[in-house]
């Protein structure tokens, strides 16, 4: 594997496989990796010629007071870990080489996605995600790019830009690993403690009930995420919202028969945030699963 | 020369270029080709192995009350010059092709570059401008871009542009090609009735008599700039700006030692633009040609 910290170096790096014609595949990460990161990379190992994987703490999606100067940085044990995923190129740049040029006046913003959800209240964060992402994917310009379902919110910004921007790239979402008690792996786990911990997958547990409530047939979307909201508070949880969607985000309706539930709580003070997709049993000539504004 | 009117067809006509490693050289237009275009695919042409050109009248750069309907659309005429220019591929795609996935929620900000000089009379101008030229380098993906200087504030959108996202695109501005009279060729120039376009060319000659005083030491910006406005609406032009930038746009100061003097002024119902380069001689060690926000 290959560790590269300049553009001019990834450019160098991928310039065989290029000239090859070789597909090459891309995962932008924050680091702090887990069995959720190198599920993705597994499945870039097995669609594609060559596995970029990108390191970076961004820090225009960080809003003031958020994280990013405790946002876990371990580059060292990563690099192992991505070593043995067999990944072929690591690009791990420091901030001033991905915002060389100051002041930088260009940003890509996804609106209406970007604002809703969790951007309500982490303004910036997803025109944040989507500048670095761009800039990911002119750097490494891969055939497909990787993302974990479990960010629901950023893998639909990414696929609107992606579309919108008419980048020549697959955007690949991948679902989320979990531990065996159903919490979503993440990086901000690590932030909860032992009692925390063991509330904190009563947030999945709440979702599944919901999707086994749209399967039963409800659909008082209202109603499903009000109850769920309540019930998370009554366990402790200041839930941010819950809110049942279709897949490309746009709200639910009567016609719906593809959702995704999602749902960000902070529990003491880590936020968390989950998601479930449900799906009715596909009839004949259904089309549920097109996308709502495709 | 290939025709071709969707984003899969480009990708196909570039497919063995692109195999064979060959430079694309990339010029977007909104076609009513005139000698000044034909001097970007000149230069193309001496530098690049594959030539593409775009012709799109791209609604979302026009505002309300713009002449987006008006603008003339001659693509027989254009893909004619373009055949005898030795353009290897034309794109000319309908606006459906380009704004396929509706509604589109992402676009492409280049923020107080974009929201200066023109961009106060033009508001979303330079954002719809920065939007479709992402849409396209990423469609052709060419190794270097074309533009016209005559367009200067667009060609400092374009270079932030594509610095700040990291497009492994160079851009590369070509000198303005003027009529006899030194009035900048334009698309718009035909909008003139008679007596206008004998009045026209006053705008560059003005440009040329605050060169002139910049090269004669002159650096009291705001008046030179105060004088021209008078001068130019004493001769029956309504100014709206008459500016003494750097290249990158920014604020002259007393350090300046190149400078881009920038104007637009409607004559009757046409809004003319035209701007001029300034250098001092260079002197030994002189950093003059580093942008200042390098």
């Amino acid at each position: 594997m290959r560790i590269e910290t300049t553009i001019q170096g990834v450019h160098a790096a991928l310039a065989p496989a290029r000239a090859a014609r070789k597909s090459i595949a891309f995962i932008p990460t924050m680091g702090n990796l887990h069995a959720g990161h190198l599920r993705l990379v597994q499945e870039a190992r097995n669609r594609a010629d060559v596995v970029v994987v990108s390191i970076f703490v961004n820090p225009t999606q960080f809003g003031v007071g958020e994280d990013f100067e405790a946002y876990p940085r371990t580059l060292e044990a990563d690099s192992q870990l991505l070593f043995e995923a067999e990944c072929d190129i690591l690009f791990a740049p420091a901030v001033a080489q991905m915002y060389a040029s100051l002041p930088q006046y260009t940003s890509v913003q996804v609106n209406e996605i970007a604002n809703d959800l969790c951007g309500k209240n982490r303004p910036g964060h997803f025109t944040g995600v989507a500048t670095v992402v761009t800039k990911l994917f002119n750097i490494v310009q891969p055939r497909m790019a990787f993302f974990g379902e479990k960010d629901f919110q950023q893998l639909a910004v990414i696929r609107h830009l992606a579309r919108d921007l008419c980048f020549p790239i697959e955007v690949v979402g991948v679902p989320t690993v979990r531990a065996a008690d159903g919490l979503a792996l993440s990086s901000r786990n690590g932030y909860l403690n032992e009692l925390e911990r063991r509330q904190a997958p009563a947030l999945y547990a709440t979702l599944q009930t919901i999707s086994a409530a749209l399967l039963a047939g409800q659909r008082d979307y209202a109603a499903l995420e009000q109850h769920a909201t309540e019930h998370l508070n009554g366990l402790g949880f200041v839930t941010d919202y819950v809110a049942i969607r279709t897949p490309w985000l746009a709200l639910s309706d009567n016609t719906t028969t593809e959702w995704v539930v999602l749902a960000a709580a902070k529990l003491g003070k880590t936020r968390l945030i989950d998601n479930i997709s449900v799906r009715l049993p596909l009839d004949v000539n259904s089309s549920a699963s097109q996308p709502v504004n495709a």
